[in-house]
């Protein structure tokens, strides 16, 4: 989507290739809000540590950067032994691999490339592969988002409200994004609204990532504290809900999101406010039957007992003050301790829609869906 | 209630009177949870401007820092002209109100005071009034603490997990609290319990006051961000809630609290969870008839876009480290607004009983029980 630094407005992909330099070119995310930096990647070790320091993250995003690190480490070899190729392309993989060893989409990505690689017959013939297959990846990655976009897009009218949670914006995929594409077609199509972004305690990605995008796109938006969407909904002020997913089942129409995505669904069937879920096909899983086995990862309490900001020039002077430093400050109360759920769960019965690149679908009629939504028993 | 400094345990009240040096004493609150130190205001003035730099918050405690103030100040008058100490009164009574304009607590406080001190003949007399009005009401405040703890204790059974919201613990009274009363009443009576600790953004009072407070009085106790609660719930990890309240309407058992108190009711309610409210009978309005005619303040929203805390001495050895200057950060997008309402309003049918010093009631029953709960027409 497009950044605007200083008066130049450009358009960037969270993940892109540098062929020349055989590099990936990433924004660093771990200085969003507060500065706008593209790193290059030399190498796939390098690839490597940006996935595993959260330089780049989100499903689609760390799944592409993955695909290109594959690439990547694959055009650094030098030879024509193929033998000695596959073994290097394997230890490039299993490095890539380690760096998020938990998350399924750099693996699902990497199996794409290596797959492609393998119709080659020479060394050289499988360098080429792997790049068109990373390429091809991170392009079905946007275009996946867009048909989103077109599908969601008409659920937002002209003067409407919209809660989003945490970031499935196009930061945490190569562009445009899940939960925002419906908001990004919207806005092509030249309507207004108005959306409020939940901060989303404790990691605050809807503070940071969700408003830098919105802000960037020029979209009207407000942070609130995942505290307020009650009384916002309460008063009316909100009309539609908007969240993407970490993983939905296939089977039963459930859907595993940032901690805080049930509470809002609860919210919004109580005041008969439209809830939906934007998701790729990839985070279909067609194999789970009961959503309360979705391990429910528990992170580190630090995040719950803290923040990380960047400190005003002036304590004093906190609205239009300048900020500089990023550093992580205790709010809790020193001898405290945490818990600290990274996600949960949000049964189907609260779930007004499932927004998928292939259609809009009600949770339940995911499972009869099946083979139009990419189901390979 | 209890602090322990180094290995000193000690009993504090939030608010004390030194009559020798005619000093009222403060917990410094804006230093918790990360520094506990007692002020001492020397004259009028200061303990007016304790109040509105928020050294001392609270419903109860900034009226018993008021009455005590108003008593500093009439002590402080020399000579036994009573037109001249009245019209300096006066003016004492002028400077403390202006110290928190919106609060109610200050005025009934102070008025309580000078009505009493009418009583005296001579200088001297009301001068002895005064601070003997002021302490009486400040053990009024305690003494209607421990009625909710009496009457909420046995709401909480051994092994219960509770959740809680904001600080409506000691800190926010002279001693006991309100929502803590019972949880302190159960442990006083042997009672084996662990406290969800909502961190309650924007201001973080459950992260800082509550947890503290629970930390000194030894309380097993976890803090949650708010996105937590309703996960925790969903999966039958909460078995009671138990909140404060700034405003309990009589005629119709609505309540106002902290934002986000709204949305635990109604979590609260989906998972057939205990949903209590404890009040003192001075934070009840017989007047209003409908909740939505309750003003929502809505606060400065650098609350919502940042954080205060402490920063580590370093910021690579997060846990364990040690922690200085407290600091503000900007967490979210700088070029980003906020919303920040200060409270919501829960409806009755939410709310499964109101916790008084008079008995446990619920919500609807207020007005049929007014005369006993110090309706006065």
């Amino acid at each position: 989507m497009n950044v605007t630094v200083g008066r130049r407005t450009q358009h960037y992909r969270t993940v892109a290739f540098d062929a020349r330099k055989n590099a990936v070119r990433l924004i660093d995310q771990r200085l969003l809000p507060h500065k706008f930096q593209i790193i290059a990647t030399r190498n796939f070790q390098e690839t490597a540590g940006a996935i595993d320091e959260m330089t780049v993250r989100g499903a689609g995003a760390i799944g592409a950067t993955a695909a290109y690190g594959l690439a990547q480490g694959a055009r650094a070899f030098r030879g024509r032994d193929l033998e000695k190729f596959s073994r290097h392309v394997d230890s490039v993989y299993q490095k890539l691999q380690a760096a998020r060893p938990t998350a399924v989409d750099p693996v699902n990505a990497m199996n794409e490339v290596r797959s492609r690689m393998s119709q080659g017959g020479t060394v050289a013939e499988r360098q080429d592969l792997a790049l068109a297959a990373a390429e091809a990846f991170a392009n079905d990655d946007v275009s996946h988002c867009e048909a989103i976009g077109r599908q969601g897009g008409p659920l937002i009218r002209d003067g409407m409200r919209i809660l989003t949670h945490c970031n499935a914006g196009w930061l945490a995929f190569v562009d445009v994004g899940t939960a925002t594409a419906p908001l990004y077609a919207a806005q092509a199509a030249g309507r207004k609204f108005h959306v409020f972004c939940d901060e989303t305690r404790p990691r605050s990605q809807g503070a940071t990532l969700t408003a830098w995008e919105l802000a960037q796109q020029g979209i009207a938006h407000d942070i609130i504290a995942d505290n307020a969407a009650g009384h916002l909904l309460q008063r009316g002020e909100i009309d539609l809900i908007i969240v993407g997913s970490d993983r939905t089942l296939g089977r039963t129409g459930e859907v595993a999101n940032k901690i805080g995505t049930y509470t809002k669904a609860v919210l919004a069937e109580r005041h008969n406010v439209p809830f939906y879920v934007a998701i790729p096909l990839s985070t279909i899983d067609w194999k789970l039957s009961f959503g309360r086995d979705i391990p429910i990862e528990e992170r580190d309490e630090s995040e719950v007992l803290g923040a990380w900001g960047a400190v005003a020039s002036s304590n004093v002077r906190v609205s239009g003050a300048r900020f500089g430093r990023r550093v992580y400050v205790r709010v809790a109360n020193p001898s405290s301790g945490a818990r600290n759920p990274g996600f949960d769960v949000t049964p189907a019965e609260l779930i007004t829609g499932i927004i998928t690149p292939a259609g809009i679908f009600k949770p339940k009629e995911l499972w009869v869906n099946r083979l139009k939504l990419g189901y390979r028993g």
